[in-house]
C-alpha cells in the first residue's frame, strides 16, 4: 500500500508498504482522506523525536474488516489514543491519558497517510449518511475544540477571547459559538483570515480588553505572553496549541495576578459528530492531494489540507 | 520614626521618618513585629523595580488612633491590597485583584518596616489575647497557604505535593493538614528542615510517584519542570512562589497531559485567626533583629525573621 512514513528525521512517500493486520479487537479501515494538522507538521520539526512510522491521525475512511457488524462496511472516524486498560489513568476513568498509550501517528502507532489502517473498535464512530468525507474530516479537530466546554463552565456572556485565526481558533469559535452563549472576540493578525469568523464572533486585529477566559489557538509561542496579558486576573488562559521546545513565561504573573492555565487536548467525539451532523458548521472545504504530493500539502497554507487516498 | 526604606535599588535604615499621618477611614498602627518574606527579598533583587518606599508587609501591631472603636488599642494584624471600590475587580467581588490597588510595601504605600504605619479599618482584624505577638506574626502568610483550599477541592485522600522545604512550605503543609483530609508529602532538599514536617506529612528528598495536586512552594525556578514533572495528567499544579524575571516551560506537555497551574496569592484572615487560635499550629519562632540590624535579617536563613520596633 501507499504510505507517507517518517523516518530519520524526514517525512517520505512509499508505494511498497505491506497493508497492516488488525489485533484482536481491533478493525482495518481503508482511508478515503487524511488530514495534516499542526501536530504533524510539529513531528517534521522534531517534536517528537522518537516517533518513526507513518504519520497522520486525522481521517475518514470505510471499515474494511470488522469483527463487529455495527462498523463492518460503514464509514467511520477514529479517536487517536489507544489505551492499556490496566494503569492509574485508565482505572480512573482517563483513559486518554494512559501512561502506556500508543497514539494514533505520533507514538508507536502507525498512523492515517496510507491506504489501510487499524484502530481498536471501540475508538471508532459511524458517520451518517449526510456527511461527506470532506465534511467528517474535520472530527477530531472538532471534539479537540469541544474539550473546552468541559473543562471551563462558560456561563451566559462571558467574555472569551480566542487567540489565533488559523484552521484551530476557527473550529473552536464555530464550536462555542453553537454550543455556548459566551461573548466571543476573535485576535488575529490577518484581516483576511478574520472574514471567516465573522458569522461566530467579534473580531479585531488589537484590543485593550481583557477577558475572564483566553483561548491560545495560534500555534505561535510568541503569542503566549499576549494571551496571559489579555486574561483578566482569576481567569482563565486555556492553552490549545502545542509547540516544539520550551517557551519562557513570566510565573509571578501567574501568582500575583491568580490566573488559571489549562492545558487541553483530545475532545468527545460524540458531541463533535452531533454538531456536525446539525449542518451549522461553516467550515471551508479541505484541499486535497495525492498522497505522493505529501511535500506539497505539508508546504500548503490552505485552511485545511487533506491526503486523498480513494 | 525608624523605617527601612527601600530607594535607589537599595535598603537603607533612617530613624528621623515622619510619623504616617491615616487618611479617612484608616487607622494608625504602632508596630510590634514585621517580618521579612521572600517577597521582600526580591524586592531587593529588583522584582518591583517602580517601588520606592517602605519596604514590609507582614506585621502584628496596636491601634493607636483609629476612628473604629472596635480597633481602638487592639492588637491587629493587617491585609495587604488596599483596593479602589470602582473597579471592574471591585464591582465584581474581587478586590484583592483591583487594578489601582496599592499594595503594602510592595506597590504605591508605605509598608511595615517603621515605627508606625496606616491601613484602611476594614483590612484590620484584631487579634485575640490569646496570641502573642511572634504567633500571631504568621496570619498572612497561613492565610496565603489556606488560599488554596478556597481554589482547590481536596477531596478526602487527595494525594498531594508540596515542593519545598523552607518557611512558605511548612506553613501550607500545617494548614492542609489541619483542615483537610488530603494525603500530603513534602518533597524537599535538606532533611534536617523536612524534620520540622513529620508531624503533619509524609516526607522525602526524591519520589518516583505522581500527585494529583502539587504546590510549588520552593521559591526557586528550578524547581517549576520537577513540579509540572510530579503533577498527574488531568492534574493540578499550585505555583504559591514568585520568581523575579521569566522561566522556561515545556508548555507542550501542559496541553498534552492537561495540566491545571493555577496562581496562588493572599488569602482569608479570618481562617487563618481561627486556625492560630486553635494553637495546633507547630511554628518555630521567629528570630528578632533590631530594625538597623535590618541587612543581618535580610541575609538570615532563620525560618522566620522580624524585626522588633517594640
Amino acid at each position: 500500500m501507499r504510505a507517507v512514513i517518517y523516518q530519520n528525521n524526514e517525512a517520505h512517500y512509499l508505494s511498497d508498504q505491506a497493508k497492516p493486520v488488525p489485533l484482536d479487537g481491533e478493525s482495518l479501515i481503508r482511508v478515503e482522506l487524511a488530514a495534516i494538522c499542526n501536530t504533524d507538521r510539529e513531528i517534521l520539526h522534531a517534536y517528537r523525536p522518537d516517533f518513526h512510522g507513518i504519520i497522520g491521525h486525522e481521517f475518514v475512511g470505510v471499515v474494511e474488516q470488522s469483527a463487529n457488524d455495527k462498523l463492518q462496511g460503514k464509514r467511520v472516524v477514529g479517536e487517536i489514543n489507544i489505551s492499556c486498560g490496566n494503569c492509574l489513568y485508565c482505572l480512573t476513568d482517563r483513559p486518554n491519558h494512559c501512561v502506556n498509550r500508543a497514539t494514533l501517528g505520533i507514538h508507536n502507532k502507525n498512523g492515517t497517510f496510507a491506504d489501510y489502517v487499524t484502530l481498536p473498535d471501540q475508538l471508532l464512530w459511524v458517520v451518517g449518511d449526510d456527511l461527506r468525507p470532506d465534511q467528517a474530516i474535520f472530527t477530531e479537530p472538532l471534539a479537540a475544540a469541544l474539550r473546552i466546554t468541559e473543562q471551563i463552565d462558560l456561563i451566559a456572556e462571558t467574555p472569551v477571547a480566542v487567540v489565533g485565526d488559523g484552521r484551530l481558533a476557527l473550529l473552536i469559535v464555530e464550536a462555542l459559538a453553537l454550543t455556548t452563549n459566551a461573548q466571543l472576540t476573535v485576535i488575529g493578525k490577518h484581516p483576511e483570515k478574520l472574514q471567516l469568523f465573522e458569522r461566530f464572533a467579534q473580531t479585531t486585529t488589537s484590543t485593550q480588553d481583557s477577558y475572564e477566559v483566553v483561548i491560545e489557538a495560534s500555534g505561535n509561542p510568541a503569542a503566549l505572553s499576549t494571551a496571559i496579558g489579555l486574561t483578566r486576573s482569576l481567569g482563565t488562559l486555556v492553552m490549545k496549541s502545542t509547540y516544539a521546545g520550551t517557551t519562557e513565561i513570566d510565573m509571578s504573573e501567574i501568582v500575583v495576578r491568580e490566573i488559571k492555565i489549562v492545558g487541553s487536548r483530545c475532545g468527545p467525539f460524540d458531541k463533535a459528530l452531533d454538531l456536525l451532523h446539525s449542518h451549522r458548521l461553516d467550515l471551508p472545504s479541505p484541499v486535497l492531494f495525492k498522497p505522493q504530493e505529501f511535500q506539497a500539502a505539508f508546504d500548503s497554507s490552505a485552511f485545511k489540507v487533506a491526503l486523498d487516498f480513494r
